[in-house]
């Protein structure tokens, strides 16, 4: 590396990862406002990089970011028209410390090309390209389907990382979500006597959680992007639950009649069939439930709501439904 | 709507949706090349609209894309140099009817803050700038992510869609998943008798298929996105699918001695704690194939890989799952 460029990474490096300093680019052409429009044109002509010119920044003495002028302005404009009477005084800019992915929604929610990066002070240190601000966006998706799949994201991409760091990604969450399942089987071993009297009932013991599961997976999917797009907020909570809950009943009223007609087609009687006709519009509500307000409230304990995957919510609706299931069933055939 | 903007409109319309045409604006600085640079600043005041001017592209006679100049190549310019002599030759374009996610992947893999559309002539039509691009690789996120999740895409943002379009987009994956769970049922029917003689072994029932759903989960999550990002392609089928069955096989023997212990901590003689220990090894395997092999077959069959949902994993490694559980068992026991 040259040493003017080792110098460049090691100041952006003084900058927190993940942080809109680690991301903008330093070369800036940054005027000053009392300069002309000939003396502006004059300086960017010496400039020595081939720098795309996307906005120019006004600067005072003390390098506080004070204006912006669009490249047209500058070309429209009188040769002898002070920069400060062309620049536009009110700039958007972002903290230096800003989230990497703050920053991104940003550019992209008002369709910047660029945008300028400052201290506390309001002095210009850098800008941030809409290109950058893509790369930062796709990661982070990338990030969050792989979490929502139930592993820990992957540093690089697909064939870039080893085996053996794909195993502890996943290994790390395979494992918690093998011990939470023993609640399953605890739910299963307490009502072993009901399913030694109603063997019938272990036939739909696969339904029970796989349905509540799908159902889990579909809101947890829909709820978590629409936090990471800001569709969703934590004051939110109350509005997303009684829309899932809403949902959640009418997708189980459908559900419930399937089940109803499958339970009699496999030679259930009737009272089985109203089980598990009872049982999958409730474990649905709950799965609704479950995966709407466990990402909202991980969003307000400060945790990345996707944490909260697909396959945890199936591991915790599974040992829900069965309890549901056994529980009805016991109180309706016995 | 102004008339003028009503005609630009539906000009656009002509485009099929989720073209490259669609997206273009059409205001467009396009240059001549024997002009001087004098002339093409003369042009650039001229123009009405305060459009941000990224590139200027230059066109021939009969408006064909010739070349592209910087702006700051302009500036610097001698005000007599013709256009011709500052251009870049070589511009990369995307055609009208190029598909937008495709377009949005090539603006962000080349870092271009815009590029210019053509059709099957080379003329110019208009330019796509990485904002756009943004936004169409936000909702193809957004998409994938709810397909993931096992639900159709919701058309507009969260809160913005009534209760019934979101009922309409889950039952279309959630009833054809409950039909398809009667593998399961069949699977479970089919060793009923081997369920009564050895009752220990509905306890792994869940375990099983929660164990199978989840690996699938994982690996079905990680090669979509791959497929997405451009990390995974057709050709890389069987290299994919090698690597998934080594993590699957890693993450088996974890698991499997994992299961092992739990299945004797439940009193399971050793027997079924050796069925259990050989069960979820195979299964994470089956789970990891076909999470690997079916997006890149949908993918090869022009279909959105995003049609193989985590939910529809977990469905068919459910059947596959318990199928080889009891098989073992019924081997093992009898």
């Amino acid at each position: 590396m040259e040493p003017e460029e080792a110098s460049e990474v090691r100041a952006l490096l003084r900058y927190e990862e993940e942080s809109a300093g680690r991301l903008m680019s330093t070369d800036i052409a940054a005027l000053r406002r009392q300069w002309t429009a000939a003396e502006a044109l004059d300086y960017l002509r010496s400039l020595e990089e081939a720098e795309t010119l996307h906005y120019l920044y006004v600067v005072d003495r003390r390098h506080h970011l004070i204006g912006v002028v669009p490249i047209r302005s500058l070309i429209l404009a009188r040769p002898d028209a002070t920069v400060a009477s062309i620049m536009v005084p009110d700039v958007v800019s972002v903290q230096v410390t800003a989230d990497q992915e703050e920053m991104a929604e940003f550019i992209s929610r008002y369709d910047f090309v660029a945008i300028p990066v400052v201290d506390a002070q309001n002095h210009l240190l850098g800008v941030i390209t809409v290109d950058d601000a893509l790369d930062v966006l796709a990661e982070e998706a990338t990030e969050d389907i792989q979490r929502l799949g139930g592993s820990e994201p992957l540093a690089n991409p697909y064939f870039a990382v080893s085996i053996w760091q794909v195993v502890a990604k996943r290994v790390v969450w395979l494992l918690p979500l093998f011990a939470a399942s023993i609640l399953t089987d605890t739910v299963v071993s307490v009502y072993g006597g009901l399913l030694q009297t109603f063997v019938i009932l272990t036939l739909f013991i696969p339904v029970v959680s796989a349905t509540g599961g799908n159902a889990g997976s579909q809101t947890v999917a829909t709820i978590i992007r629409a936090i990471a797009v800001g569709d969703v907020r934590l004051a939110d909570l109350g509005r997303a639950w009684v829309r899932e809950l809403s949902i959640g009943i009418i997708l189980g009223i459908i559900l419930g009649a399937a089940g109803l007609i499958r339970a009699l087609l496999f030679g259930a009687d009737f009272t089985v069939a109203i089980v598990l006709g009872l049982t999958l519009p409730l474990v649905i509500v709950v799965a609704n439930s479950l995966a709407t307000l466990f990402p909202i409230v991980a969003e307000r304990l400060n945790l990345d709501p996707t944490v909260v995957s697909a396959p945890l919510i199936t591991t915790l609706v599974d040992a829900t439904g069965l309890f549901i299931y056994f529980t009805l069933a016991s109180l309706l055939l016995q």
